[in-house]
């Protein structure tokens, strides 16, 4: 009996476009699938074994063999396209070691489907693991950074025009924050997805009297996925995942978006070393931002493969399906580590990134964006309402503009000009108190409000910020504590099985 | 002073195309936004005053004018769209009728970026709210039927082929759990949601003394979002709401594309009333699936939604702007209508398909789908490899499909010859276990592992099921509570200010 | 015989449901079907009546009702959601004022699925028809503002770095060029669309000897589209007209995106009037560019309306289905009302910027955009291979921006020592030509190359560009004028018929 | 002098993950662009050498090195990624083997910017030719297969519901139809896109008398792109390419989902060698349809290849930036390749679709989809209106199901009966009449319209499809005969210049 057939109901061999096309390119990622299949292998039989579903016997070959492979690795395991995928060829190789009979047994109760879709939580749990790692990175940086820059002046922007003095550090507080929300869709997705469906078999279950929750310990499980149809007919916890870094690559491309313009000539509030740019061929003079067109740019991407999956998965049934199960989520490899690559870039950018202050801080003088407190000053120390304040502060402004004073030179007769102008009667407005306003700094420093640009305020921010982190790093390490333990579990058991300890 | 011009900086009305696309749309929605905006001046006005920010009179005549307003109704607001958009004009109405000196405190320590930031949490709240409920009756619907069809035994399949028997009860079972997963996703959706932007001003803050946690308990969040520049320049919790939407509309097209192909002359598995159908102008037979139609077709409307607002706002700078806050999240609030419309039609669907028992008996019986049952008694009872047994199997059907024999017609003399050919010998295997295997309700009873079709394991599921929907359904009411205790606070507060209680 | 019921298959009326959230929605747009569902019904009639189809008394009677229901408007028919849609409630209202044995003699060798299919191209011609107008106007604008600042010299960029000095006419100039594949590609899709399914029936033709060219012919149509199947069941050009939009959304939104970073304060290069501007409710200081947010904002969307649509069809099945033809498409019509009003805004931005000379002069003089001018005189004058020059130029810039000096400040010393330093000898080279090289009028004049910003080059590209230009609008014109006596054709042919003329 | 440093402005060496993650993978299709790289090449030499903008032994030395480097090939290049992309290794080995000085003279004139966007157009056009291939190979074997299959009955389908009976040739030649527009869709864009962009240089032209004309015929492009800066800028060529795919995919997504649907088992209209499918590791019955899951799974992908490159350069200056030109194009090469393979997957499965005519024969005759033209003979032998003689038919078709009598066993008696309850009296219709109208191959024949299943009619049809496939087929050779010619002459002229001829 050859084993290079699987099926005695189809008799002829796949067309060479369905070998080419479709089969061999499956077998490409089988050095990365190659240790969670054999992970799975080990799992069910040590638990066909407890259930006395198998010998113990046949339990035990299968155990050696499968801890043989292992150590053989996976080029060791001849690849047959035509055996249609990375489990046959798994299998295949198993019986030519331990027999046909031996190795046929280690199918009992269970089915492709729901070790594929195994398969596609444990490939996706260290993704996500690995994730979550290199976002933690940034945000360390991010707030690192903002510590370090909690005191420099610089415009704040909306609608990309000049609106209120901020400084740098309380930018990337911002950005800081936003990645925390990141990193929660992260781990909750995580949560969802470390549930079990081994055990659903093809997606109808089995007669075989296998224990799920064993082999969910044994693969560091949290539980299973109940019914057996939705656990290999859903892959959603992949949509979910792409979904999270979609959202987090629109963030990146924000924060680039920003530094793009925070680079140019114009702007100048932000240098970067020459070693994350790139040049002309032909403009002597060039100093390209390669890596925030690259963080923009590769955001299209990772968004898009939202919609791949989403295209290919809506007009499935809703069952297991090549489309459901493989094509269409056959996008998301890539994307998350193109999204690590991303994170590694985003760092690199925030760790880099220096400030120049001395333009940042002349430009928050002179751009008008401290006219704001000098409205807020004449609601608290003058009783205006503050729409009338408003609108004496936009008269002064226009009349600034108009005769080409900057912010920074605007004096006590001017506003009392537009004082007059709009309300009828003088403020009486002191001179010290119209330069604090309009100085940067000082502006900066009046802030009162939580969650405001205040150094002192953002520095206490900062520090609950960083109490964050490092409960998410915790967090995380107890995610790798608890499935090293669960692989040991498996690996203890599958050797006392095969006799090995 | 008029109170139509709100800036002394520009001078020039705005142009009529201006005017015409982009304001006027603007104020299509103000009936509904009147009252959460009226609801964020009332707990901004209140605070104010309990931090000493406005004198009394001034805080107790703005009261007054907002409860007066609320009272009037939103019909009462003159709309003129060249004051831009709907706070102006709320704004403008509140000055003509308390004063323009007392009208315009109420803006003291605020903007127009954090209120509308406020806004959208505090509709995206209400809308995510129905939305839940929308799939709470789902659930409840599913989980009704499915107890009703626990034991209607229907074709199960996978890759649309016919694959191994189940119950209607299971497929609905299946259903429901992945809408717990939509459910659980919303939820946290929600908590994300459920954070104050207010008080974070244009982006940086006030000088002002506000008290961010007072308003936030006003206006019914649990706490508020503390950097003030992430809290108006971001909008991340609409993007992952039209995600959750995404994920939960490639489900529901599914589940219609099940529908679809079960409803057809061919499959005949599933009937509707011709509440749910239409005709043809033309062909007098025709009972078209008008429901499962608009359920698969509005999906890509709704994933679309969630591209839409990540093209926009991936471009932008990482604070407040037209297209990060307005424009790029515009589409929001249509799809999430839509959806809950999906999902009463879904409901629609799960209420009044009626399965057709006798014709899926019939197809469970003669499609080969209860072949498996046969592979896997020759393991238990004849101690053939799985991989032996499925190539007897497949050799039995093969022989059977070339001779036209149904799959129910498969006797012990047919799987005897097939085990020669594959093994060289017979197994002895007897008439009665063919039987069983090949009856798909005995098949179906047979199954032993959890979260399968046999109807005893499937009841049981649904129990624990109906139990996690009660709980749902618990934390649903819960939110209304809360909600309303935080809204009756509110009035209160702001009617003792208004000094009329 | 009650003619409120379309079928006698169906024996139930719809749900509410389907009532209120399929069926109601469809009505909202009678008034804009009802004048060329009127102009199918005219065509259908006429030609059923010169092919013997229907008897010449009930020809005339259906013509004369049709034209009566034209003259009496949308409004004068009673629309009942329970009828499902526009063409029945417009047969029901016909064949109430005819009678029922006339009025049902209308629909012979036809089929509502060829109707709507009709519709939807007739629709689609006009809406791309319009967008051609619209797009022509924005050339205009383009091409008129681009002679009138062919001599305004500005930084011009790659990577938003400053690269070489360019004009601002030259800008527009590409902006123009690109417009025109637009207006192409549009013109390709209008002429692809125009070819008619009337006459494929349901999707399979018809036993009635219709003439399918005439009714072609009298609607304005090229041909027909000959297989009926396909006929009826693709609506590519709706896809393939979105394809177009998407494309040109693109280029408007990165337009915006230029006049967005060019109106910084940091930048400073281009000036709008206020009355395209809005401002803040807290800084009174501000003017935000509302209109190039819009136009930026609003991309998403139209790119969206594709994927919306691809994924609804592509879930289908070939043929006519209520996912295939209409909710996989209903998003195109707002889409190209948007994309209309997009045009607008943008024809509004060409028009109404303003290039401040003074400011962009100055920064192409000092942001060393004028380097590479620098090297190409090596290359010519001095011999040197152009990576050669690069490098010394590389140096000097180098150099001068380490010690603060601009641009146009480099001398003959700096350039030389750079020469030394990089060749090792001094290249000779005279003040007059650095000065030259480094003035950026006298740049932007030396560049020789077809399609240069040279103003004397840029003037005879636009032209050029006019001519092209001319050509479209006589294009477009010829569309109307075919279109307008394919109508009367058709009026002249049913009032004949009708006996009124 | 180093030639491993390109800028003598930047100093310091690239960032490891600037090197690792954005340059490496930029030389990986070496291989690919280095025959159209050195085609650039020797354009720019040779017109460089005639518009003597370089001396002849320069010209000879650049020409002969050009001509060794591609007898060498690319494995003869070492490759750096710290030289940030291809261009520049290519340049940086033609510097070491013919000298620095002649090496550093060929980039005379013109800018990587250019390079890069010629590169992408000739690579394009390329790709473009063989997807117009793959295509009319598909569109051979539909209108073979068509002819084959002409006078094979089955049911029709619309909603998926029986509607009227048609011809297996008949759907083909629908699908052939389509593919005719995606054929015209494609060489639309390949002649757009085969227009010359060398020569804008950086994006702002040169001070070289270059002559554009020349290396466009040189290379084959019919004429320039004028403006540098769109000849750069713009990547909307890319853009139309992906759209045309995104259309071409849901297409080939529709048939598939038809051929999905067909051969389940309860359709059983079609059968598929095994050849084309899959089985299951543990239901030993299963035959799986991976092709048309492939075919339906990767359309996601491809549409989203449009959203990724849209989404990135949406947000971009009109100019040349990575992420415009590069990093927002990427995936066009990809999605190409995957187009090309699923047409010829979609070209296996037409040609080895075999349709079941005994079940498709039989449905047609059971499934009332012959209903209308019962109806349409009343209309023409009984003087019925349409919309009466839907009814009467409704009214049988109604009583038949009610009373399980399949379609083509309706008789006179069931006729008269409905006839009689919608019209008060009986028609007197013949038996002959109805049987004929009930024989799904006599209801096909009577079919007269244009474009119908009628076989007569179809083959006209087909015999029209083949000579417009015959002329597609000869425009396809003209190009490849135009662009050889082309290359004749580059390399010619380049010989010549090398003084190798």
């Amino acid at each position: 009996m050859s084993t290079s057939k699987v099926s005695r109901r189809l008799t002829e061999a796949a067309a060479p476009e369905v070998n080419d096309i479709i089969f061999k390119p499956r077998l490409d990622g089988f050095d990365e699938t190659f240790v969670p299949l054999g992970d799975i292998n080990k799992a069910h039989v040590v638990m066909l074994a407890e259930q006395g579903l198998i010998r113990p016997e046949h339990a035990s070959a299968l155990a050696r063999g499968i801890l043989a492979m292992e150590d053989a690795g996976p080029a060791a395991v001849p690849l047959d396209p035509s055996r249609e995928d990375s489990y046959f060829n798994y299998e295949a190789h198993l019986m030519d070691n331990v027999g046909a009979d031996v190795g046929g047994r280690m199918h009992t109760g269970r089915s492709r489907n729901d070790i594929l879709a195994t398969l596609d939580r444990l490939r996706g749990r260290a993704v996500l693991l690995d994730l979550v790692d290199a976002l933690l990175r940034v945000r360390e940086t991010a707030l690192v950074q903002a510590a370090h820059h909690a005191d420099i002046v610089m415009p704040g922007y909306t609608h990309l025009q000049p609106a209120q003095p901020i400084t740098y550090g309380f930018y990337l507080a911002g950005v800081a924050q936003a990645l925390e929300r990141d990193t929660r869709r992260l781990m909750d997705t995580l949560t969802n997805m470390n549930v079990s469906p081994l055990g659903a078999a093809a997606f109808a279950g089995t007669p075989f009297a296998i224990d799920r929750q064993r082999t969910a310990d044994l693969l560091g499980f949290d539980t299973y996925v109940d019914n057996a149809l939705d656990a290999v007919g859903s892959r959603d916890f992949i949509l979910e995942s792409i979904a999270d870094l979609s959202l987090l690559a629109v963030l990146w491309s924000r924060v680039a978006q920003d530094y793009f313009v925070w680079t140019t000539h114009e702007f100048g509030l932000i240098e970067f070393p020459d070693s994350v740019a790139t040049t002309s061929s032909i403009m002597p003079q060039k100093k390209n931002p390669v890596v925030l067109e690259y963080l923009k740019g590769r955001t299209g991407q990772i968004v898009a493969a939202l919609m791949a999956s989403a295209m290919a998965i809506k007009g499935t049934n809703f069952t297991h399906s090549g489309d459901a199960s493989r094509e269409g989520t056959q996008g998301f490899w890539d994307t998350a580590r193109e999204a690590i690559r991303c994170l590694q870039l985003l760092e690199l950018v925030l760790r880099t990134a220096r400030p120049v202050a001395s333009r940042a801080g002349r430009l928050a003088a002179e751009d008008f964006s401290t006219a704001t407190a000098l409205a807020d000053h004449m609601v608290r120390e003058h009783d205006l309402s503050f729409r009338a304040a408003h609108h004496v502060v936009g008269s002064v402004v226009r009349s600034a503009m108009d005769h080409g004073v900057p912010a920074d030179k605007i004096d006590v007769a001017m506003v009392e000009a537009a004082a007059r102008e709009q309300l009828g009667a003088p403020l009486g407005i002191d001179a010290a108190s119209v330069r604090a306003c309009l100085d940067p700094a000082s502006n900066v420093a009046g802030r009162a409000s939580a969650g405001s640009p205040n150094p002192q305020t953002l520095r206490a921010h900062l520090e609950d910020a960083q109490v964050r982190l490092d409960d998410a790093r915790t967090t995380l390490v107890g995610w790798h504590t608890r499935l090293a333990d669960a692989r040991q579990a498996l690996q203890s058991a599958t050797r006392a099985l095969a006799g090995l300890q």
